[in-house]
């Protein structure tokens, strides 16, 4: 149910059905209560302090960032245990002490050196920073892998030679999730993840506080259904779901709770197109390969309350700056007019929600930190 | 030159060369001039006000726009001769017969329905609206293809009938000059354009006000040395060029003038790979198949001048939400350390100022509309 006036959509508006959103993040949130692991959601997707309410009226109390400037987007409203899920940015090394102040701050770190020069100029009287250690458990992006003892010996020695650094466990991302087409592959992918982690807190978990073992990606999070031996979940893009996850079977098409409103400019009777402003600057470019062809969204009609299914025997075949190009049905061709709308269900929400930087929720334009 | 201090950078941040840029504009504006078309370039690609004003320093009066929101933007700068070049959006009526009031303006139709509607909300007594249609020249994204006479003759007669809207010609995007990769490809593109738009206008130029010919792609507009029959040119993306260009061949590196400053947060040792903040929410996720493999922008290193020429030994290979992750020599691994910056030169520089939203020139951080 989304509440809103058609007519007043007169550009590409990202809309949010609430009542999917809020079904996502309590899904979600009662499956971390019945696994046992803390539920740290990735903030990330939505960048938006109003959804971050809708986590907190769940009694989510911790969240996961990427950037230092969305901590602080957060902290201004409230949020006081984030992690910066992001490899350690020298750069923002004043910015993280100041939060470190603000809030209970964890910090990600996947190599010693740069640990040393913060460690260096954090003062030892100023409030500890957390630091996780990124462990690459096969997405090959960024991270220790677990074999790196040495490396890994080095960044919690920095630690516990500071009193301004808290060493507080391990984090991994399997990204490479993402490639997975179905179930078993999620699996495979993420207990060889945990096993990798598991390893690693045998090793290191001596002290009287244990170590914190971290994971998180939306198809894992989704799709298992245990986690064994983890102390805690970073998910994001649940919250909104898209294209992508369908592909890799995390979610039904109705749990998409984000649809791109695209105002009807052009059709092609010829190649049944019907060209729609909304493109690469409001979706980005992400594509995914569905069923026989690279599709750049699945298209929806709309009504004043909320999107319909896909229609799957139309999709969006190619977006330019502008544009988006939609292939569709001899049917749905003659129903719709220029001046109409269509939806465009994303690819990626995480990266059109970032291109649109707002969204229109129950009829109201909410800014998002973009 | 630049002038940057590098210390200042904190997060990623899209760097100008203002000199390269100028030097572009020039170079375009005074290959207009001398082949005797009118330059309107597409401002879609910087949507800076303080880049359109060095346009008006080279002379320039008219611009193209791809949207009715950058057409306002630019007009309360002043501008008042602005084509938008995108379909007619039926649900902006309002906008542009409003804007019409204060510019002479241009719109773009590919079918007659929808300018029949417009022309029937527009009343005849307001400021009357120029009127392109666009013909698809092999593009196949929108626009008519030329047999489709008895189309066009609807809206030739929807703006004869029409005090408030003038014909004004015909207008194309020869956009599939972008799959070309050398001079002879794009020229063969062109000329076709060029011959199937002249024997529109023979057909249709009739009045005492001849009809104007539009065609507009940086790389027809960088490589022909002729663009006979045509009276407008409308290239957008020579202004920064970017990888994609140089690939096509319109332009060697050093035209670019436009880089990603992006801190140093990872490395790699046995991959041989720098992870830097700087991802698909600053790039986009663009790409382009460079030699042998797909990639996501060139490399340089950054001084206080600006950026150096490309180390063609080093690639972005990947790109996720905030991370870039960079392939690189065994020499620029050991020379580079976590907190330094690297450059990254855009695979897309139109799609990488609408991600970044604002550019450093010269040390001052400048809004753009996006």
């Amino acid at each position: 149910m989304v509440n809103i006036s058609l007519d007043s959509i007169k550009r590409p508006t990202l809309l949010v059905d609430e009542a999917i959103c809020r079904e996502n993040i309590r899904w979600m949130a009662e499956k971390a209560a019945r696994l046992g692991v803390n539920f740290r959601p990735h903030f990330k997707t939505h960048q938006s302090k109003q959804m971050g309410r809708w986590f907190r009226e769940e009694g989510i109390k911790s969240i996961t960032v990427s950037s230092v400037s969305m901590a602080k987007y957060f902290n201004e409203d409230g949020w006081d245990d984030i992690t910066i899920a992001f490899p350690l940015n020298l750069r923002e090394s004043d910015e993280i002490i100041d939060l470190s102040d603000k809030a209970r701050l964890n910090i990600l770190v996947t190599m010693a050196e740069p640990l040393e020069l913060f460690s260096r100029h954090k003062k030892n009287s100023e409030e500890p920073t957390g630091v996780y250690i990124k462990i690459d458990t096969g997405y090959n992006r960024t991270g220790l892998i677990p074999s790196e003892i040495e490396e890994i010996e080095k960044i919690i020695n920095t630690c516990r030679q500071s009193y301004s650094l808290l060493f507080k466990g391990f984090l991994t991302h399997t990204g490479h999730t993402y490639n997975a087409r179905c179930k078993n592959e999620v699996e495979m992918i993420s207990k060889e993840a945990f096993r990798l982690l598991g390893s690693l807190k045998a090793k290191f978990d001596s002290g009287p506080d244990s170590l914190t073992l971290s994971v998180g990606d939306t198809p894992a999070c989704s799709l298992l259904s245990n986690f064994d031996g983890i102390d805690e979940i970073r998910p994001g893009n649940f919250v909104f779901f898209d294209v992508m996850q369908t592909v890799i079977g995390s979610c039904e098409a109705g749990r998409i709770a984000v649809c791109l409103a695209c105002p009807v400019v052009s059709k092609n009777a010829t190649r049944k197109e019907i060209v729609v402003y909304g493109g690469a600057v409001h979706l980005s470019k992400e594509s995914v390969f569905y069923v026989d062809k690279t599709i750049y969204g699945f298209v929806c009609t709309l009504s004043a309350e909320g999107w319909s299914e896909p229609l799957y025997d139309c999709y969006v075949k190619s977006v330019s700056q502008e544009h988006g190009v939609i292939k569709v049905s001899n049917e749905v061709f003659l129903s719709i007019r220029c001046g109409d709308l269509l939806g465009i269900l994303p690819v990626h929400s995480c990266l059109a929600s970032q291109c649109m930087g707002n969204y229109l929720i129950n009829g109201t334009l909410a800014e998002a930190h973009m």
